[in-house]
């Protein structure tokens, strides 16, 4: 595959199916941009109509091709796209990019051609992008391909963009070279039919060339595949992805808390976090990212100073490091009586050092060396101020000069202004990939992608098993296979209770009461309060209808409590119901939950238990597989998390145990299907000890048990 | 100072003291810009050194200055700053500008220069703009002033722009011909030493060509005139702060934990929005915000149409709605049956209205019309696609039509594109003032701008008296006085809960017990759990003392509380401490609490109670006066506020108690200068009422008690 895709890329020779010297057709002007982008290999018009097309001589069928044409783009009327595919199979061009829409986006007739498409494409083992796609362009070193009808073509460089939408495809490749972006590779999937997003990926993965990859996706084709493709890419490069298109909440009714507190959106975050992807939300986000990070430089940490010879800019830099946690640290002694033996002593020798306006490019040169050694990262702004006797390019020069030294650094440059006098300065950095910025917030930005991007390849870096441990899924899978066979939604909680425990998590001791005499044993064995529950697979939601008594310390309220119990049973006709009485902890509540998400699959919820939360939806998501480090990264990016921490006295909670949780919840939804949601809520952490208090299955029958 | 400040802008002739025709100063560059702009008045150099300065006769000195002088430009070394203002004030010339640095933010020499200036302003009653800043520019009808060392003039327009910040003014003077606004009047206000930001608001307020004024400021020059000045201005012109630098929080200790939670920028986010102003964070987000606010329509809700021949730039519009609470309703039948008229079967009809690539002008014009009707503002994007056979600027005519009849629904357009293509379309525009975007993100984030300027216009109409009430200060006079006298920082909770009773609200019921019996017959009484608490004007936390025993229901209880509580008051050694009684009150708690901010003066702040709220900081502040609505709006904007709405079967809570407690602690705040901090903590809203239950006072006897 992947070298086919190089052949998609890198073709020998060019068929254009439909071109013709019509004013304005799409084909005529594939073939146009193919010939000014500077194409090497052969180029063949195929259309019946005429000998030639723009000087080039036209064959009549696609069946007459030469021997050696290995990429067919087809831009002709969608009901002759079908018998042009095939033509293509027959001829063995294995490589075709199909322009034409009116496809699964039109329509009922639209989707019954592309499912005769799939067919093709299987029988004859071909590489289709599109159909409904504005083409491929490439370029890189022996190779200028534009196969598209942009109207732009590509510089070349480090990033790769793989893109789902097509109208704005064109935009994007107009906004790179404004950018500042060198991309040599652009795809426009369109309905994805063939070639997806998957295999670019696989594709870019393997070129030496490219060192960031940006995709722009409204869905993702198969989110597994997506997820192994990314977990070997994102240690090596940088993925940027706008994903776009939220979708309301599903109707399907949800009976768990965690399938209620679970949005779309906040999957895709998850996901793309567990993929290791720096997700952006707008477009300008996403180039701002990528110019930082064509350098493939990455801050060893987040401490940034900041060099200004303009005050007031030196100011709105820290406002906004601080606003995005960015660490502007107080330069030491030894710094500062350095930076006094050449600056002024107006100058403001805190972080930003403001180093007034008579600075010249050797006081920018020092500083940076005098000050880079202690950080991981420079914003330098440079205004050239009324009075300014060097050619601006020297600032620039110093910098480079600092950074032979100390590579591994990232230093930003922002100037405050975009016009002509800056020019020279902005274009030998450009020369180096070191990005430089009007405004300082965009400076900060982007060492905030940098910042953020390394804490992904960290996380990637840390990223482990997630069951180490030995576990039995035996009495889950007789169970759940039981619950299916007897065609029920819901576990008791005991059931629900030896399967947790079969995963080796921890419940609350507990007991069925079969009778009064039960509950006085199971109260004074407790030596402590307990509470009691009716217990019963159909019933989801303990709390309304008064099925939860706690507090219970002396045998007269354990007597009152049975008979309000039983009441209760009878009323609601729930002959099955039992009563549950379990010790009562006392300690810290927490909710952890697993919802299924019908693009991603298992998707495990972590939250503080409470009505607080509730109402704030602070909750954060994993997809399954989780590793313990995604775990631990789920807990922590709650913003309640400090009330887990040593808070007013109490310990910090022990985390290791609801990282178990997480990791174990996560592996239960991918053996057992047949568990459509689960909630542990409360899951109370004590200090002797985490664990799950009440328990709620929700079975899907109509998926297998195992 | 209305006509003097007129004059300031609109001078008869202008004096540039200490010009000269050496390269690169300051003062040449000025006396050159006055020329370049096209200034029609007379212009004199004043330098003892030269006959004539770049073509003008020269002036030996500030006395030999012609009688019609009116403005004065010093660019002259620091030392001859307040000889000079001197001879000004001596010659008549009352306006002045001064551009030389070296003044209070240069050290202690410069400090007491500056002193030195004040004085000289004040006796020669002076209009002073600076010293340390570049000077002002003014471009209206009929005037022409470019006085100021910048580079750049502006075009005119409806925009007044104050700057703190002269590099920052510069940067912005450059970016706003290119960001398309309409700036006429630039005020480079450096050190504040005469005039202040409040002066040219108040001048900016009087001008009938301003529309929207912005102001970047690092520091407030009197607060409380700012804000009276503003609650003028915001009806009528909206007014964009970005105000920088972050201060830490002063290194004073709190006691209260309002105090602990009152952030320095969390204050001025709400003394900015009881202002009415729009605050934005980065310099961009300012253009942006002016560039849509020029054209002075508000819309009148938050729903918008989106209309695209660009599928994915619609739904990336649609999502940054979202985002933003922006609503994109879907269209009525009806309105899509007239859609169906002229648009093809393929469009979309949902909202984003996809037209796709075939639309025309014409298709624009239509399907603008046919939906504006119904929602509060439209985004355009149009793209022109790769076939497209008329002018584009036709789009912009249609849609310039669709204006001239429902000219109160703002539309802006996106275009995806910023190439030459698309210029005749954005240039038509332009002329009305409609703003176009390049991003639909940025379309988007415009929307937002109005409906946020337009919800703080409907607030300032909103605000209302304070204390609509009568009420008495004595009791708090008499209490607080005797306080201060005897030197104390506390005071007791009874003479606490007898200041807030004074002032119309409610304190949970409470004795003091001087006896168990007291305390068996107050048990009696209260037909419910009580509370027991050590009172002391010294005990600040009771909870760390042990000092609260709560839930006691039974005679029993009772005694093992009373002599518990005895024991801890002979352990702290406080012989004054007392026992107090109060009814123990469920319902939902609160805290509201009173700060002093030293430039902001007296800030109240709302939250829900609990350790949660702390560990998230989920409050929220207003800085005294505060309107009934101004606190409803704290009260709404807490993350939990719907913990207060109905939920989980209880009913809201009710606002007017707590709207009563706040604008209530903001007048007495007022009232007693003593009171450096108060906490009501909790407050507890039950269905029959709500009680401050806790109160903590904090006096600073070094301030008067009234």
């Amino acid at each position: 595959m992947e070298n086919e895709l190089t052949k998609l890329l890198r073709p020998h020779a060019v068929a254009v199916v439909g071109a013709s010297p019509r004013e304005g057709s799409v084909a005529g002007t594939i073939l146009r941009n193919l010939q000014a982008c500077g194409f090497a290999g052969d180029i063949y018009p195929v259309n019946p109509k005429y000998e030639t097309v723009q000087g080039f001589s036209c064959y009549p069928s696609i069946s007459q091709l030469p021997d050696m044409t290995d990429l067919a783009i087809l831009a002709i009327n969608r009901n002759l796209v079908l018998q042009a595919v095939e033509a293509c199979g027959e001829r063995g061009i294995r490589n075709l990019v199909i322009i034409t829409a009116g496809f699964k986006e039109a329509g009922a007739e639209g989707e019954r051609l592309e499912e005769s498409l799939r067919d093709l494409i299987a029988r004859y083992d071909l590489n289709v992008v599109g159909p409904n796609c504005m083409g491929i362009i490439h370029r890189s070193e022996g190779v200028k391909l534009n196969a598209s009808f942009s109207r732009w073509f590509l510089t070349g460089g480090g990033i790769g963009f793989i893109s789902q939408s097509g109208s704005l495809g064109e935009t994007l490749l107009e906004t790179f070279e404004d950018a500042g972006l060198g991309v040599s590779t652009f795809i426009n999937l369109g309905n994805r039919a063939g070639l997806t997003e998957n295999d670019f990926l696989r594709q870019l993965a393997d070129d030496p060339q490219c060192r960031a990859i940006f995709l722009y996706l409204e869905s993702f084709a198969e989110p597994n595949e997506f997820r192994r493709i990314l977990e070997r890419i994102n240690q090596d490069k940088p993925v940027v992805v706008l994903k776009a298109g939220r979708t309301e909440a599903g109707a399907a009714a949800v009976a768990s808390h965690t399938g209620s507190l679970a949005s779309p959106d906040a999957i895709v975050d998850a996901f793309l976090r567990q993929c290791g992807a720096l997700r952006v939300t707008t477009i300008d986000e996403a180039l701002s990212a990528l110019r930082v990070l064509q350098k493939g430089i990455l801050p060893a940490g987040n401490r940034v100073v900041i060099l200004t010879n303009a005050g007031g800019a030196g100011i709105i830099a820290a406002d906004a490091c601080e606003r995005l946690g960015i660490d502007v640290p107080a330069l030491s002694e030894d710094v500062r009586a350095k930076l006094r033996e050449f600056l002024p002593p107006e100058a403001g020798y805190g972080n930003p050092v403001d180093m007034i306006a008579t600075a010249g490019s050797n006081d920018y040169e020092r500083a940076l060396e005098t000050t880079l050694a202690s950080v991981d990262a420079a914003i330098v702004i440079f205004r050239p101020p009324m009075v300014y006797h060097e050619p601006v390019e020297n600032v620039a020069d110093g910098i480079l000069r600092v950074l032979a030294k100390m590579p591994d650094k990232p230093v930003l440059v922002c100037t405050l202004s975009r016009s002509g006098m800056v020019t020279p300065l902005v274009e030998r950095l450009q020369e180096e990939w070191i990005p430089s910025y009007v405004m300082p917030e965009t400076a900060v930005s982007a060492v905030d992608v940098l910042c953020r991007v390394k804490a992904l390849e960290v996380a990637a870096q840390q990223a482990d098993e997630a069951m180490s441990e030995p576990y039995s899924m035996a009495a889950a899978h007789r169970i759940l296979g039981q619950a299916v066979a007897e065609g029920r939604t819901g576990l008791t909680f005991g059931e629900g209770a030896e399967i947790l425990s079969s995963y080796g998590l921890s419940v609350c001791p507990f007991a069925y009461l079969k009778s009064l005499e039960e509950g006085v044993c199971f109260l004074k064995q407790a030596s402590g309060p307990i509470v009691l529950k009716i217990d019963s697979p159909k019933l989801l939601h303990r709390f309304e209808f008064n099925a939860v008594i706690t507090d219970i310390e002396a045998n007269g309220d354990l007597v009152e409590a049975y008979l309000k119990l039983r009441e209760t049973i009878d009323s609601l006709h729930m002959p099955d119901a039992r009563i549950l009485a379990q010790k009562m902890l006392t300690g810290r509540e927490l909710i952890i939950g697993l919802d299924r998400d019908p693009s991603f699959g298992p998707a495990i919820m972590f939250g503080i238990g409470g009505t607080l939360v509730e109402a704030l939806r602070d909750v954060s998501f994993g997809v399954s597989p989780i590793s313990r480090s995604e775990a631990e990264t789920m807990i922590r990016s709650i913003r309640a998390f400090p009330l887990l921490e040593a808070f007013r006295g109490q310990p910090a909670v022990d985390l290791e145990p609801l990282i178990d949780i997480i990791t174990k919840l996560s592996q239960l939804a991918v053996d057992c299907p047949s568990v459509a949601e689960l909630d542990l809520n409360p899951v109370i952490a004590t200090p002797d000890g985490t664990y799950a208090v009440d328990i709620l299955f929700r079975i899907d029958p109509t998926n297998p048990a195992r």
